[in-house]
């Protein structure tokens, strides 16, 4: 249930066999059926996700006008990180495409994670800094970019995906 | 000279004394000129600056066609964050648009930093997901809000850039 997450989380650090048990305690299996929210807009978010299976949608408004900005996936974390980090509630909610499969992990317990683990700030740092950067790379595109050009680079980056995603 | 970059860094951790004098080291005063370069669009970013004095501007693309989108002032930590972590050319430049003053950091001594300063990794945490949940917040608005209600919130954060920066 938990390799891929451990798989991932080694990709930054080394972690030791007793960090790996407090990791499998940490983070909970949860399910999450089609098209049911991770969070809901005004919610605080209180738990970070990782993905074993599903697809979600990050998106502002209402069921009325909708504006997407994000889609997730296997092997990749989901949550509010702004409402999380300001336990504010949260301007945009995390809804999943597909029947999803998730292992969570609370806010207490990622502070724990970060305590305890020996490597667990380089790790909050390292993931910090790819969301930053992966995220940056969305804005520049953003402001550089028609929209044609960004849809055939999200073509690109995720071809399972168009056909994951209802239009 | 390092007071207020001193303070800065207690915002996020403790210092001892002998880690004061690691980074009164480690970060170095450099100045700009009004309207040269802290980095140039395809250079590779290797060293982070904290602002003591000046307002830089972030862009893109060449003189004929420039894309503003970002402005630091005092008290603030510039670069490319992407090129420097992933030591890439960096896509958008960032200029002076004041006479400026700066204390720099390189890479190598931001390793040392995260390595040596006991709760360096922490501090490298906070800061990566501060800068994260900013550039979140201007995405969202990238999304959701028309020009003139971007411009008046960024009247309503910076008023003194306002004065600052040529139209």
């Amino acid at each position: 249930m938990h390799d891929s997450l451990l798989v991932t989380i080694r990709r930054f650090i080394t972690l030791g066999l007793a960090e790996e048990d407090l990791l499998r305690q940490w983070f909970v299996p949860e399910t999450v059926p089609k098209g049911a929210f991770f969070l809901q807009p005004g919610e605080v978010s209180r738990k970070i996700g990782f993905v074993l299976q599903g697809v979600f949608h990050y998106f502002q408004g209402d069921d009325g006008q909708r504006l997407t900005y994000y889609f997730s996936r296997e092997q990749e974390f989901i949550g509010d990180y702004e409402s999380f980090l300001s336990a504010q509630p949260a301007t945009h909610g995390i809804q999943a495409l597909e029947e999803a499969c998730l292992l969570t992990i609370s806010a207490d317990n990622l502070q724990r994670l970060y305590r305890e683990v020996r490597q667990g700030e380089h790790l909050g740092r390292l993931v910090a800094e790819t969301l930053f950067v992966d995220l940056l790379r969305q804005l520049t595109s953003f402001y550089k970019d028609p929209p044609a050009q960004r849809y055939a680079r999200f073509v690109r980056t995720y071809p399972d995906l168009v056909q994951r995603i209802p239009q």
